[in-house]
C-alpha cells in the first residue's frame, strides 16, 4: 500500500474548513458514484464542477446524499479498465461484508471498503486490490483511494501500484507507479526492459510539467527506496478557491497518463510469464515478501487504527495480509 | 562518477556569457586554489565577491592568472578534511603526471586534474578520488568537481560521493551521497543503520530549504537507481546577477551541509569493517562492480572524449577505470 505514513497521522495544514461541504450518513453501499467518464483517457478539461460536493445517488433518500469525490472516480474508472482486460484472469470478489465495506462504530466518522480478486490458476496474477477510505478530521475530511495490482512469481514484472491522498478539496498526493521487484543497482537490464524502453517516465515528465505540481516525499525512507526511479510522486495544489482547477486536472491529465501507465503496464507487464532461474526467483520472491511486510507496517498497522476502531482495523488489516500473503509481525 | 550525462553533451540553457570572464592559460599545476576557510563547516555569509573570477596564484606569472571557482575549493577543503582524518590509511597518490595534468591538446580550451590514492592494506578504503575538470564552451564554461571516497569488501557501508556541476557563473548542480552498496528494497536493516539512525535525511532536507534549489533527475534512470533516499540531487540558480549569491550558498549552507555528511560518514562508515556472510560479501561486490562500470560507462567514456582529445581522454579512463577495478565492457 505504500501509503504516506504522516498524511493520515497529521492531514496536511492546508485543509480547508468543511463549512461548504457536509459529510451526511452514508448510503448503505458507501460511496457509490456516478461514472462520469473519468478513467477513459480523454481529458475532460470543460468540467467546472468542485472536486468534493454532495450530489443525489440513485436510489438514495434525502437523508443518504453522497459526496463524489473526483479522484475516486477516476481510479475506480480505471480499476475497471483493469477487470475488463484482465478478464477471467481474476478470480470473483472474497472479502467479507463486513471488509467489503465498514465504518467506526463509535463516531462513525470514518467509512471504507475493500475489494480484493485474487489471481486465477496458471494466470501472471497474484492480486488486485482496491480500497478507498474516508475519514472526517477536525477541519473536513482526508479521502484515500488505492488500485493494487501485483503479479505472482511466474514473472518478474513490475506491480502496478497508484494510491491517492486528498487531505482537502483542493489538493491531492499522488503515487503512481510500477513497482519494480528487482534490485535495480543489480540489473541494469531490468531497468531497461521495463522503464526505458516502455518510456514511462515520459509520463511522469508529463504530469510534473502542470505548475501546480510538487515533488512528494514520502517521510519513510524505506518506501522511498521501494519506488521505481519512474514513480509519479507528487502532490498538486490548486490553492484557495482551486476545487474546479483540480478536478479538471484530476479528471484531465491525471486520467490520462494514469490510463496510459495502466495500458503499458497491461501490455508489457502482466501478460507473460518471464523466465527466471530458481535461485532469481527466490530472492525475488524474498524481496517481494519484504517489500509487501515493510509497507503494511509502514502504512496500514499504524494508520488504520487511528481512523477505525480496533476491530474494524484489525478486520481489515488481516484480510489486507491474507491478499499480501504476509503473516502478522 | 554518476556524472548526468546530459550536463556535459548539452550544457544548461542558462549559461550566461563569459565575457567578464577570461579563462586565460593555465598555470603548471591546474588551477591552485587560495584557500579561504571554505569547507569548515562555518558558513560564511558575509562574502559577496564573485562565483567565478580572476585572481593571482602565489608565484604566477601575470600570463598565467587563475580562475577561482568557489564550489571547487570546498570540495578541496572536503577532500583534506578526509585525507586529514583517514591519515596512513591512504596511501600516496599513485597517478601518472600526465593524468594528474592534463588538457586537450588542440583547442586548448580544457584542462583537468585527477587523484586517486589507493587504501592501505587492512584498511576499509577501496580509494579516494578528487577530479576536477574545466571546459570551455561557446558562451562559457563547464567546471565539474568530484570527490568519491569508496571502501572496499571488508565493509558493506556506503560509499561518499560528491560532484558538483557547474556551468554559469549563477548556478550549480550538486550531488551529495552515501551511496548504498546493498538493495534497500531486501536490506531495511541497512537503511534503519546508515541512513535513518545517522538523520542524513535532515542535511537533504536542510538544503532544500533555501528557494534558490530545485531537485535535479539525473537522465540516466540507473543513476536514479544508485542513489540513496536521501541523496542530496539538487541544483542551485540563483538567476540573472546571482554570481554572489550564490558564491555564499557554496560556501555557506553548502560546505557545512557537506561536512556535516562527510563527519557522519567518517565516524560511522569509513572506521570499522562489517561482519557479513560469504554469500552476502559476494553478492555486495557483484553489485558494486556493477554501479561502477555502468556509472563509467553513462559518465566518462561518453563525455570525457568530448571534452579532451581522444589520447587525452582514453589515458584519463584508462586510470579511473583502474581506480574503480572494472575492465572495458
Amino acid at each position: 500500500m505504500l501509503r504516506p505514513q504522516h498524511h493520515l497521522l497529521s492531514p496536511p495544514a492546508t485543509i480547508s474548513p468543511s463549512s461548504a461541504v457536509s459529510f451526511p450518513p452514508l448510503p448503505p453501499r458507501v460511496l457509490p458514484l456516478r461514472r462520469r467518464g473519468a478513467g477513459t483517457g480523454t481529458p475532460l478539461r470543460g468540467k467546472t464542477s468542485s472536486a468534493v460536493r454532495a450530489s443525489s445517488a440513485p436510489g438514495a433518500t434525502e437523508s443518504e446524499v453522497v459526496v463524489v469525490v473526483a479522484h475516486r472516480e477516476v481510479v475506480r474508472a480505471l480499476a475497471s479498465r483493469a477487470e475488463a482486460r484482465l478478464g477471467a484472469r481474476l478470480l470473483p470478489s472474497a472479502v467479507p461484508p463486513d471488509v467489503a465495506e465498514f465504518r467506526s462504530g463509535g463516531a462513525g466518522n470514518a467509512v471504507g471498503s475493500l475489494d480484493v480478486r485474487r489471481g486465477a490458476p496458471g494466470s501472471t496474477i497474484d492480486f488486485m486490490l482496491q480500497s478507498s477510505l474516508h475519514c472526517k478530521v477536525p477541519n473536513g475530511a482526508i479521502d484515500i483511494t488505492s488500485l493494487l495490482i501485483f503479479l505472482n512469481a511466474s514473472t518478474d514484472a513490475p506491480h502496478f501500484l497508484m494510491e491517492i491522498i486528498q487531505g482537502s478539496p483542493t489538493s491531492i498526493v499522488v503515487i503512481l507507479d510500477l513497482l519494480p521487484r528487482k534490485d535495480l543497482g543489480l540489473h541494469p537490464e531490468y531497468i531497461e526492459k521495463y522503464y526505458e524502453s516502455t518510456q514511462v517516465d515520459k509520463l511522469r515528465e508529463k504530469i510534473e510539467e502542470l505548475p501546480q505540481t510538487r515533488l512528494y516525499r514520502s517521510q519513510s525512507l524505506f518506501v522511498r527506496s521501494a519506488f521505481s526511479p519512474t514513480a509519479i510522486l507528487i502532490s498538486i495544489d490548486c490553492g484557495q478557491g482551486g476545487e474546479s482547477t483540480l478536478e479538471e486536472i484530476v479528471y484531465g491529465q491525471l486520467a490520462t497518463v494514469a490510463n496510459e501507465l495502466l495500458q503499458i503496464w497491461l501490455d508489457c507487464c502482466a501478460d507473460r510469464a518471464s523466465e527466471m532461474e530458481e535461485g532469481e526467483r527466490e530472492s525475488m520472491l524474498k524481496r517481494d515478501q519484504i517489500v509487501r511486510s515493510k509497507s503494511i507496517e509502514v502504512d496500514l498497522t499504524s494508520n488504520l487504527p487511528r481512523m477505525f476502531d480496533p476491530d474494524v482495523a484489525s478486520r481489515v488489516i488481516a484480510e489486507i495480509r491474507k491478499a499480501f500473503g504476509v503473516e502478522e509481525a
